[in-house]
């Protein structure tokens, strides 16, 4: 295993020709839009490239392979995309797969085992480091590549607002945005709520409880819950960030009851409050304003325990 | 009057000296963010310059004037910034005002009287002309510019999110973005949720009803329910856009109970279904997709009317 550089990740992919790009479990935004633009990529230099996803593609992303067909070849070289962990990667994407050539990624905590590997922990998303290969490639911006880099861009930064944003995702943005349908990709990552995911919201909003004098806002979801309202993980899909975002709130803990008696418990905090430590006391941890535990329980046991936690630390 | 480059602009920036700058009332991020970034680059010149606002500064755009005070002279040259008609200026901004000498302006619609006149219709925001303008003047980035000008632009395009955002919108953050806290601004007007907002989002989300197989989404407010919560203004920003974002809608209605027996109604529509148009029957209008206009009666009755209507369109 050896750590290269952009230079050498880019001679790399000119000097082979078949290539399976593997992404994510739960694909986002990122996976999908990074594996698919380098694909594109790879295709217009003439070479083979299929991407490899977990299951589905979820129906929101399909627009990203609009004009992406399987092509037929046994890959010869593997590639990573935006994958942090082993964990992470799917059966389905692994099928054939006995190692890994190369490793592209932007999570420094990446703990893939690959031949090669270039990890930028400041790209604010794998498709910065997508568009960077694209210039060093000498491959013209087209829609299906800009869409992606768009779209990865863009989700793994909330549409520009999150702190990993730095001046580069703004300018790789207007560089793409002229050679694809920018508008329409936020509209489906950005504006649009299903029924569903809005029937979840009330449901939440009414479980919001507060403590250590509005410090802290505490959510939940049941099983119960879930099934009455037919809810699966994209309903789910940032209910986490909901309690955090109330004004006064420091810490803001997300309960989802799990099969088996247990509660995922996702925690974040603002003003520098440390969630990985919060986490830590229940066998958790993560990032230091966003974490994660479980604990086992039913609702009023696992409430209360967390509630000791938080009025013991504010 | 007279429309005029941005080049000349500048000139009869750099001619005159003691400054007032109108914004307009309601006063959003982008009339603020530009006047008193405007001032703030004006005062670098060596020149003196005042802002006028409408009532007091909205308490969540403090920090815009963290280092600005108020100047003691008397103006000679009056410019408006992001006032897009006479009737947005409010009394206590004209105080002392009997003419405009320049309006700076993004709004195409632009109807204000000035003597010399720059309305740029691409800019997604005010604050990027005023960008433009400071390199134009030669004047350095500072925090108090920077974060002037990366309020305005943000603010305006629902953080880079909106179809009026632009490659020129991206490449002015990248500039502007390491000269201040862009975080903490984007925490301010994109994340922070007041509880009394909450709870008015909850209230409102108990009254929504879809019409016409689920292409139309309605929602409400009453007299009553604001009373209740004690809600104003800054809980009402935004709730128009909730029904249309929900899947499947083309038309989103929201009716807001005023003095006096009316509902003031907002519409939003989606796939180029025409608000204006709609908003038409009943006396108003607008822009083809987000339009207004006001209806006498109960709820029940006001209701009914617009359901007839969008059930004559659809």
């Amino acid at each position: 295993m050896r750590e290269i550089t952009l230079n050498e990740v880019a001679s790399l992919l000119k000097e082979h020709d078949e290539f399976k790009i593997l992404t994510h479990s739960y694909p986002d935004g990122d996976c999908l839009g990074s594996g698919y633009a380098l694909a594109f990529i790879l295709r217009k230099l003439g070479k083979k490239a299929n991407v490899a996803v977990d299951g589905k593609l979820p129906s929101k992303f399909t627009y990203l392979t609009a004009r992406y067909e399987e092509q037929d070849f046994t890959p010869s070289y593997i590639v990573s995309v935006d994958v942090a962990a082993p964990a992470l990667l799917g059966k389905s994407v692994l099928e054939g797969v006995d190692h890994i050539d190369l490793c592209i990624d932007h999570h420094l905590t990446n703990s893939l085992e690959a031949e090669h590997r270039y990890v930028d922990g400041k790209a604010a998303a794998a498709a910065e480091i997508i568009y960077q290969l694209l210039e060093l490639l000498g491959v013209e911006l087209d829609a299906d590549i800009a869409g992606g880099i768009y779209t990865g861009i863009s989700t793994d930064t909330g549409c520009f607002c999150y702190t990993n944003t730095t001046p580069r995702t703004h300018q790789i943005a207007a560089q793409v945005m002229p050679h694809c349908d920018w508008q329409a990709i936020n509209h489906i990552n950005f504006v649009l709520k299903t029924r569903a995911k809005l029937k979840m919201e009330r449901m939440i909003y009414d479980t919001m409880e507060f403590y250590a004098g509005g410090k802290c806002a505490i959510i939940y979801t049941t099983l119960a819950m879930c099934e009455a309202l037919g809810a699966g993980d994209d309903e789910m899909e940032g209910l986490a960030n909901i309690p955090r975002r109330i004004e006064g709130v420091k810490i803001g803990i997300t309960m989802r009851e799990k099969a088996g008696g247990i509660f995922k418990i996702s925690v974040r905090t603002n003003d520098g409050l440390d969630a990985a430590a919060f986490c830590q006391r229940f066998g958790g941890g993560g990032h230091p304003a966003a974490s994660g535990c479980s604990i086992e329980g039913d609702l009023a046991t696992v409430k209360k325990k967390l509630i000791d936690a938080v009025e013991e630390i504010l």
